[in-house]
């Protein structure tokens, strides 16, 4: 039994939304190291919080390494399958919830077609919010005690890490068209707006709810890379018909 | 998918074996709530850290209620299964060892006959001693990065329970002899220790290190609970009859 290899491990993106302990951060971040992923990403952290996580003593590569973003937007940009994690019982997600123990063979599907993961962890007290799971593509809640079914930080990345390095499948191999990136698709929902509000929808209805629609409806197309540049360039046409 | 049921996660034991920071002995606490685990041991443990650790303000019903020992071999008594963890790469340790993702199939034949499963995990710095690792029919790795092999405390209590929630089987059943609690197994060790020194083993011998291999021995032999009564009854016989 051997780990996923380093090539694929290259292909994970830790992302930690608003993180508030700098003890988790650490841990998230020793995690990493334990199961061989080196790429984290931490979103509008708590400054003290940040300086001190990257300031202990046994800080990890990964941390010292970590990348900063203002969004969580900004974080994904580079990913195909945006997986949130957290505890979703009190929420009707729009998106497919999987367990963490059936995660592995999705994710491989998205390795065989060329993609590349991003595990988004959410802070520690309330979670992820509306906005930030209008990101996702998928869902995966770890299965817990419904007594206790918050987990620390530190120990869902643990596990979460141990589950995708012990079991996503090592095979090389492409299948299926090549996916799109969450940036790209993002660019898409900025046009299609942008249409939208030249074709005549009212500004108020152009409201963040929407935006979150949106989102998550292109989401729910699974689109490769070639069909979100085809549509782009279809909605950018329209746009400079309405305007002209 | 649903959690192993409560019936059979009552037949585990959680020991940490003289843990020295409390925010870890919390952390395992949690884990163990988390997955739904109640039984906590600890064995000499330090004792302002386990006061501080039961007297945080988010205690978990589980560590109040964890049983402390002075001894692993006590804490251990009524397990039929001693599950030894660790980062175990440069030991050469006698028992089997196997990778957490295989596990499960072990601990499955275990509930099956009826027994009941002890998992241990040492003190943060140096892990299990040998003195320690003698009680264990069996050693468990989590497979990490041969960089960054050593996990924190509380994140490997996390994985490994997650893994015995999610893929233990839950099928009830029994098949096969009921096996040997770890107490009797060390009541016969010494019954045969006692025999020995009576047919003429000197006293030198019978040091720490022949009780350690004595016990691998019985372990190795995975004696059912009559077998034990028998072996034990005739070692008496033998004994009485030495000192007569």
């Amino acid at each position: 039994m051997t780990l996923l290899p380093e090539a694929q491990r290259e292909r994970f993106d830790v992302v930690l939304v608003r993180p508030r302990n700098p003890l988790n951060i650490g841990a998230a971040a020793r995690a990493m190291a334990n199961f061989g992923f080196s790429h984290l990403s931490v979103v509008a952290p708590f400054a003290p919080t940040w300086r001190e996580a990257r300031s202990a003593v046994d800080s990890q590569d990964v941390l010292i390494s970590a990348r900063e973003s203002a969004t969580l937007g900004d974080a994904i940009a580079g990913a195909t399958l945006v997986v949130g994690t957290g505890s979703l019982q009190y929420r009707k997600p729009e998106q497919p919830v999987v367990v963490l123990p059936e995660l592995a063979p999705l994710v491989n599907q998205e390795l065989a077609r060329g993609g590349r993961v991003a595990l988004v962890f959410g802070p520690e007290k309330h979670g992820l919010t509306r906005d930030d799971l209008s990101w996702c593509h998928l869902l995966v809640e770890i299965p817990t005690d419904p007594g206790q079914p918050s987990m620390n930080l530190g120990q869902a990345v643990a596990v979460c890490l141990y589950e995708l390095a012990a079991r996503v499948d090592s095979a090389e191999g492409t299948s299926g068209p090549e996916p799109a990136e969450s940036g790209r698709l993002e660019l898409l929902a900025g046009v299609v707006e942008e249409a939208m509000e030249a074709a005549g929808y009212s500004p108020r209805a152009m409201q963040a709810a929407n935006r979150r629609d949106l989102r998550l409806l292109l989401r729910r197309l699974t689109l490769s890379a070639h069909d979100t540049r085809r549509i782009l360039g279809i909605f950018r046409r329209i746009l400079w018909r309405l305007r002209h």
